[in-house]
């Protein structure tokens, strides 16, 4: 008793892949979802490499205009996969169109922007998302269960960071389609919407709010060439930023993120400390997460590192996937946020996070950027 | 322009789950490759069972006796993921009609049947291979390239171990579907063929032959309720297993494995020690290589974690995937050998571990085995 | 041909024993050195605890009233270990009576302080030095020598923390002999002038001066029994304390400390992250450094550990211990230092940290506490 | 009320640091016991290299025959720091004059000596102890603690390594004063004697006898130049060695220990592995102890890093020290024993291990030594 739930996906690159392998991955892995993703068209303007990608993905179509795939009555849901700039438009579209959509993170380019988008979904009552995947990797999933049983106490401290260094050469150029994130016109802004959203979205799904930051950025390559003009531009976005924040349950939190931190591909860490227990977690390693109990008898207090891979019992996930201590990977995260997505089709729920709460984090993110701007502490 | 490659799948357990996997992922990830496998056929006994599996998966048909598949013209391939004990016929009956045959590892119950098997394979020209998946992980593929450099001199010491703690309960039964590998009148031995054999594979394949060795086994639990009978049962399999060995090139090696090693989920681990050079791996973190590289300047030697997940370089396999710093997982090695396969029968050349190449295999586990009943060291 | 160098302490505490097994331990592990610490006398206000102090570390006398004690002629230089707001006084009368002077860290209560003592110092001519001791950890000089030659390139990013966790028990009273460290009359400031402080003076031998900064204090539990007035009293000291900064060279900083971590027995930990490389310590495993070198090859690139224990190379002070493998731990800092400040005796030659150098770390520890207070960025 | 215990100490080389700075250490640290050490007498033939060794620790006085030392009134107890070759004799004439021996490990060449030994000192009623020092290390004493209080159950399997890689250089001579350990004429055996002596007396402390083992010995390179003559001569000892063996309590064990692992400098590692509960610990990281306890709640089960430097509980020797988080080093274990040694002279008890305890590894090294040789089970 299937039902089919016909995706337009608008985008190719690695994203594109991440949310189709979620679709197709999901009904071998989740047979009791009622839907099940189809993929029905693939759009981008170049018409060459979106027929490629459909042929290799297995998409039934391509379209080469957004506004082409919207108008389709055969398509349920828009998955967009675009530079940050046309988010919004798409969005509106779509929602207009009373098509369901999933749309990759950040939101948008800014809070405004956001805020017109969730305007538009809430109108349309159209089911909608953000693909801030990491809250379906296993372990982060476990963090947040464990968080809100209560265990942790009253919560002093959250710190987290997204670090890598892939841009630290002079000679990267900005812009196009392979670089886009360089450049402010089409990301909306560096490291802070790109990775530092991440961190916060991860935040206040686990600890709450953010009241206020203080925060600085830096670009530390001032020009680059830019893949559309062949000239050296000036670079407009944040290569790092880092902020200190309150959070509304009084604990104290602390981010950073850059690319130009040597030896790190994509350090995501995050750590919060309770008053009876502390937890950590580390992309690198995806697949555990440290836990210190201060409940544990005297001696033998210790960090231990959970390797988050037991089908049979509280890992959640798992019980889809291996046997204990085999591990799964990043892409799997896509067919989690997939799998939950459909759930809340099924049991007429939200699916977050939604538009809404990804609006928070933009907020979030812009009183970031004014901050470092303006060098104050900023209200979120 | 692809051509299809018709699977027929015998059994529908854990193994039988990540092979297929590994054929439905295989086009997306490696659409170079001219063969596409197709799902033609899942066969077992148990019809209601069979079906399910079916469908879930998307196999096109179902058997539930094996003679009747291998005697389909629609099928290709025969993956056989049943337990050790049907092996041989499997395989023999398969040869005989022509089929390649993918076989789930330990090729049999001992190197008498695993010569027999190979004799067939070899005189119906078949492509064969042997799932012993763990030379595909990528960390271990790249140690297999460092090592073929040369760059580790003269090798001293390799040791390995794969350690369990499932079946640590006394109450936990043998046999039946679930249990067979407690049950060696089905599964051959215990640790020895099921997680040793692991270990001796990617031994012989990092480090060359086996000379002899020196083994011992033990069962700590003597006795077990049979699934089959209801009745306490004398338990045949060993519950762990260890040897030393010398390896032909001149090095010392160590083995070890065990299902009672309380707090290891699934650790297979080795090393190897070289004159210049040591390398190092865990299946608890796939992801990583370790390396000990002499030839760094002096104060900074040291062991370095290679987080083996480089796309655009050196890392094998990385390139199909995501981008640096993402991991993948343990079902990715099955796509891998899925993967070679399939290139192999382009290019014409056997994919190994070939069934003559699990034989060695096989016969290290009987020389071992062998060693432990009698007391006394055994050539292989 | 030894100088004896007779040494009078103030003050019988963990520092106090820190410094008196410095001293001790010295001429057995460097006895090349022409100055031998001689422990002449002891001193504190309560005469049984000295006496008791003097008795089990083999102090030849005691005092019970410093000035007394920088009165004598036969005591060389004084070691300075009161609670932080008799360090001016102390420092200056000594420096006036033309004695050496160690002080423990922080220099003072202030920079206004800091800045009477150096003068002091400075007009007596008088050596002096603080015990800012983790300089002297080897895997912590050995960073410093690799970041002086060079080879991180252009510096991008410095982060350290310093995070405790043994006073989340709201029942542990402030002030008194134990817990002066809880009380801002006796201390100046909470964690920024005893955990904090540490970093900075790390992070400025290390990455050079710091010149704003941006910083947010909490204090947790607001009120605590005082042990000298057995009454609630309001909590005066920063509990916790994060800041972000910019160096004079251009990279960003990112500063945090608390004793609200749960888990975190003293987790001290600095990274740093250059163009060419990246340096990693933590004081939980003070005997490595981690390492990233761009410069190795390309897929073999990745964090090391070094076990900072050659006795034979350049592994700073390890020449003076065991052999490679084996690890000293945290009380040999203290060691180095005294040999250290033996040594710049001999030379004539200052003994780093001084009083100025200390003074630095003064004045941003002033900015960041200031900067709390007000909510804007400070000049330090 | 402080008793001078007056030693003898024989050697200068590495053990003779160690064993004296013990000395040295204990009144400091352990101002509680009654009998406090004097460094009465250095004993070498070298009458030059004993006399610094004398004036840089603080000896009274030298001699440079030991039998002249031993016949001194003014002696207490012996320390014997010779080669092994020595042990014997040096240690009966001790005995039979009455005085107490601290004996460097191992015992002696062999059983055969060692019972001689343990004869003397018996008859003699002399006390005596063995440095094993590893067993004072805190987190392996502590080790000890957990496991004689039953928590880990039954125990299925032991593991231990002591790997080092320094002797992999062929133009290493064997011999001398420096090299003696690579000469079998005064070593007795190589690494059997020199590193798994080590793990085979933590191993029957922890775990109880050893009944039988099976074991293979080489010799890598076969020649060197020998200090003594200057020429190439055959390398009589053993490079490394690895066994398997059964303990009285029915566990099994696997034991390995080389001079050719590249990249490890002495990585002394054990691993027990109990029904609830398993441990395990590595000399490279002294100051942790990993644990894993089945008896935590299921989805938090995980192996924890026990930093065992917790002042005011129960890790062992840590409050003699200073605060938690601060780590300690190696030489601290041969504080212990001296603090031990004469606590248990002050309660009339032996001190373990007794040259009895010892005598019991030394058999179980014959046992490993005679099959290896033999490539036969050895019963010990």
């Amino acid at each position: 008793m299937s039902k089919p739930l016909n995706i337009g996906m608008i985008g190719y690159g690695f994203m594109g892949r991440t949310h189709t392998n979620g679709y197709k991955r999901v009904p071998d892995f989740f047979p009791e979802l009622k839907y099940k993703p189809v993929l029905k068209a693939a759009c981008a303007r170049d018409k060459e490499k979106i027929q490629a990608f459909a042929d290799q993905w297995g998409y039934e179509s391509i379209e080469t205009d957004w506004k082409a795939l919207i108008a389709r009555k055969d398509i349920d849901a828009i998955d967009i996969c675009t530079p940050n700039n046309l988010h919004k438009e798409i969005a509106i579209a779509a929602a207009k169109a009373g098509k369901m959509i999933l749309c990759e993170k950040p939101l948008a380019m800014n809070a405004a922007e956001g805020e017109e988008m969730c305007k538009a979904v809430e109108e349309a009552k159209v089911p909608n998302t953000v693909w801030y995947n990491y809250r379906r990797i296993p372990a982060v999933t476990f963090a947040k269960n464990i968080i809100d049983s209560g265990r942790l106490g009253r919560i002093f401290h959250y710190r987290a960071n997204f670090l890598q260094d892939w841009t630290i050469n002079a000679d990267l150029p900005q812009g196009g389609n392979a670089l886009w994130r360089l450049d402010a016109a089409a990301a909306g802004s560096g490291v802070t919407g790109d990775l530092l959203a991440h961190c916060i979205d991860t935040a206040i799904w686990l600890n709450g709010s953010i009241s206020d930051v203080t925060a600085m950025t830096e670009t530390f390559i001032k020009e680059r060439v830019h893949t559309a003009t062949g000239q050296k531009q000036k670079v407009t976005i944040d290569d790092a930023c880092a902020f200190l924040c309150h959070f509304e349950n009084g604990s104290l939190g602390l981010f950073e993120s850059t690319r130009y931190a040597r030896g790190h591909k994509a350090l995501y860490t995050f750590e919060i400390n309770g008053e009876n227990m502390s937890l950590r977690w580390d992309l690198h390693d995806l697949h555990r997460l440290e836990m210190f109990d201060y409940g544990d008898e005297g001696p033998f207090r210790a960090w231990k590192s959970i390797h988050v891979t037991d089908a049979g019992g509280d890992h959640p996930y798992m019980n889809k996937w291996w046997v204990p201590g085999l591990q799964i990977g990043y892409e799997h995260s896509f067919v989690h946020q997939v799998a939950d997505f459909l759930k809340s089709l099924e049991e007429g729920k939200p699916c977050g996070p939604t538009f809404r709460d990804a609006l928070e984090t933009q907020k979030v993110c812009d009183a970031v950027l004014q901050s470092a701007k303006e060098h104050v502490w900023k209200n979120v």
